[in-house]
């Protein structure tokens, strides 16, 4: 990779489901927002993954807090009792939750066109904090968040790449792209053949 | 998850390469090793994926060996100056590094068949600390390496998953599973249809 000027914005990502922990799924959603950075102008620090536990998601919260400007968090947003995404960032911000009324209007919408009753479980989905607002999912009852203070960003993303990646696309890239100042990184790739890979990095 | 019992080890993954940063490669390794660890009765903390650079690479090890019994460290063996994973095990370590003649005679018969000179920088694949010694890898010029000290375990793979699974398949793994007590983590799959995910959640 070569480096155009100096980079504005530093992130992190961090994956929270045990089932990455159990090898039952590749982290696919890891590479694919990594691979949106560079041209965003964003310098993607590092990945971390835990598992469904607040106190370890909490504490990968806030090093990487202190370290980076936008924390892009995966999973979690589900409706069940061991999805801890909106609880670990509100604990973190050490801030109340409170239930956004538009978007439990769209989960009523959303179970109505499937004859279904909201689960009570699922009214969690509508819960925001202060400092964010709702990132709307078109495919799925968990909304994202996004999240603004003391110059720090926290993203939140639901884990199935099939709800995460347009949400991304629409919502959350374009958002990001103003921030970075309009400087992105570069990279090229050199085709070789036949000499082993210590020969030619002595010759570049 | 349904655990039988308590887990007697823990073990963290850290995943070194700027290619995994820029979403050029998936981290199969990642999920590779995290999905045969519980059958060796091991539970995996947290993976963290990090560029290659030295200062952040030797804070995630720190970071690693204060919680957990074993550190997977996979990629940042190549030849290459950017490869920094022998010296960040060793600067973190505070350990100093020496050729490890068998390790040379390895090197030099992989390179007669290919009827080339060693360069010199594939030299630094053969060094090893005074703590760990060489794991054998039969498909690349990149011997792992296992370190023990403290009771702790430092584990490092090369990055091609090609050289990386029999490497752990035949050397790792085994050495690992007689340190595990024998207990092991069960999983059950149940299968449902209808119901959405919180439904199913408060039925459980």
């Amino acid at each position: 990779p070569f480096w155009r000027g100096g980079l504005s914005l530093k992130a992190e990502i961090i994956s929270i489901g045990t089932e990455l922990l159990l090898g039952e799924i590749v982290n696919t959603n890891a590479s694919y927002l990594a691979g949106s950075l560079p041209a965003l102008g964003i310098d993607l620090y590092c990945i971390t993954v835990v598992g469904d536990n607040l106190p370890r998601f909490k504490e990968a919260l806030e090093r990487a807090w202190g370290r980076s400007d936008i924390i892009i968090a995966t999973g979690g947003l589900g409706p069940t009792e061991d999805d801890l995404t909106r609880e670990a960032i509100a604990g973190f911000l050490g801030e109340e939750m409170t239930v956004d009324e538009a978007q439990v209007k769209i989960l009523e919408e959303r179970f109505r066109k499937r004859q279904m009753p909201i689960p009570a479980r699922n009214l969690k989905q509508a819960m925001v904090v202060p400092s964010g607002c709702a990132i709307p999912n078109p495919r799925g009852t968990a909304p994202g968040w996004w999240v603004e203070r003391d110059d720090g960003i926290i993203v939140a993303l639901p884990g199935p790449p099939r709800e995460l990646r347009p949400m991304w696309e629409r919502e959350v890239a374009p958002r990001l792209e103003g921030r970075s100042g309009g400087m992105v990184l570069v990279t090229r790739t050199l085709k070789t053949f036949g000499a082993g890979e210590a020969l030619v990095d002595e010759m570049v």
